[in-house]
């Protein structure tokens, strides 16, 4: 009766709770083991041999973890390095930010014109513009990086004028060039969904690539048959109607989940609060060797 | 005649360019290696024992480099590790930002009131504090953490209004303190000088801890009797007047000198010569492995 093996989930930081989010509200069954490389985010500004090593790393300590599904809830590792992952992860399947977001944009755009925000590397890797031209080689895409999105963020800076001031700086040449969907490419963006809409106007519709990811999850888990069973199914099989402990841990949701990461930064709680709508259950340290040690192991 | 060894110099990232720079003006005979760990920047929101363990390992990397001197251009390390580091860096003086930064301080508030801007972790290790009261135990001192400004100056916003109304939000509490000092504690900061001179208006002197570390690493020089001979003496000892290549590679300055990344990044060019006022020579790349390997070849 299903699979009750947790969905692997990983991003740079704590953006991809995002993602987490949406799999939590759209799967109530499923759980999730979250791994955040908060030692060594952002991932952004870097280069993409380093992007590509990190983000192997990440999917490797999850690999080791026993999960049914790899979530890359990172634009830049989705954009610069998923067929990279793909190629080196066997055995259970690997999905990216992107595909979802470009499918969900170019299904919508009338107007066959679609704007990216995202940061430096996701922008400068075209990795939207090529999804969405293999789906529609007519649509244009225009791509903007805005890295100061993510640090304001960060600083609960998000009904704020300087918050303002930023998204107008970014996306006012967007707002000219006659777009109508606007991905938002950075799984921290969607905290900013409502100042970005006030400032590009409703005639721009917003792509949130995190909701499009965990209904790509859904419909990849439903194909494959790798759905944890629904707590009632679970309940039968336990033996009958009445709920106990061992059905509760096997349940999903936020309380089964684990979220781990490679730093316990200082303000981790409230970031994580902020991004996921709800507050951690707890906060497991991996510490950043031992996800290199996930590197060498394979590679000597 | 002098020690020709060159100072080792590092940073989270390239922030401590600006250290180097002043280094250069004040002593154009040295020759620096720097180092930026561009892989894992920026440091000033993680914990303390990452930061610890990352700043050991970029120590360790300088000191396989047979420098004479260290110098922490970074005020996050400066601020949590200068004592780990200072314990576990035997055989040539380490010196941070922090404390020159701070004796500068002390001794020009006539209110005896400073504030100190800096990285989340900078502000909360209460490293300033600690250091001006050791020299007057009764300067107030007052810090705001700032973390907009790093990314504001790497996207090259200098002179925005996004960055006025930034400085204003951080600053507006620190002038109605009535402090007459404020420690720039980030070695980016100084880039954003003159927007944040003209917010907190002239009666608040600003203190570049860059310039003081500079000047506090030529007294330990000077004093230890490690200074590298000056051009002249260079070519005394090689010989006479006639300058050949010899004396030549020899001698100090940027074009001697040598800068080291863990990643290079794509801005790496770009943001390297708004910090350093000129364009780095040439960038080699250490891998970040090699700098955990530091760290281990010692602790097993």
């Amino acid at each position: 009766m299903g699979d009750s093996r947790p969905i692997g989930v990983f991003d740079s930081g704590l953006g991809g709770l995002t993602v987490a989010k949406e799999i939590f509200r759209l799967m109530p069954s499923e759980r999730i083991i979250y791994l955040g490389d908060t030692a060594r985010v952002p991932y952004g500004g870097k280069s993409e041999e380093t992007i590509r090593r990190f983000g192997l790393q990440d999917a490797r300590a999850l690999l080791d973890l026993d999960v049914k599904l790899l979530v890359v809830a990172c634009n830049t590792v989705s954009s610069v390095a998923i067929d990279y992952l793909e190629r080196h992860i066997k055995g259970i399947p690997v999905i990216g930010v992107v595909l979802p977001g470009a499918r969900a944009a170019a299904t919508r755009s009338a107007e066959k014109r679609i704007g990216v925000v995202g940061t430096a590397a996701t922008v400068r890797s075209m990795s939207y513009a090529r999804a969405i031209h293999n789906i529609d080689p007519n649509i244009k895409v225009y791509g903007k990086p805005c890295p100061l999105f993510v640090p304001l963020v960060e600083e609960g800076l998000i009904d704020s004028d300087i918050t303002r001031l930023a998204v107008q700086h970014y996306l006012y040449e967007m707002v000219d060039l006659g777009i109508d969907c606007l991905i938002l490419g950075c799984t921290h963006y969607p905290i900013l969904m409502e100042v970005i809409q006030s400032t590009v106007g409703n005639g721009i519709q917003l792509i949130d690539s995190a909701l499009w990811t965990a209904k790509e999850a859904q419909n990849i888990m439903k194909a494959l048959g790798i759905e944890s069973a629904a707590p009632s199914e679970q309940r039968e099989a336990a033996g009958g109607g009445v709920r106990n402990s061992v059905v509760d841990n096997a349940g999903g949701g936020l309380a089964a989940s684990r979220f781990l990461g490679s730093d316990v930064t200082p303000n981790f709680e409230a970031v994580a609060e902020a991004l996921l709508g709800a507050r951690l259950p707890s906060i497991e340290k991996v510490p950043v060797e031992e996800l290199e040690e996930k590197e060498k192991i394979k590679r000597f």
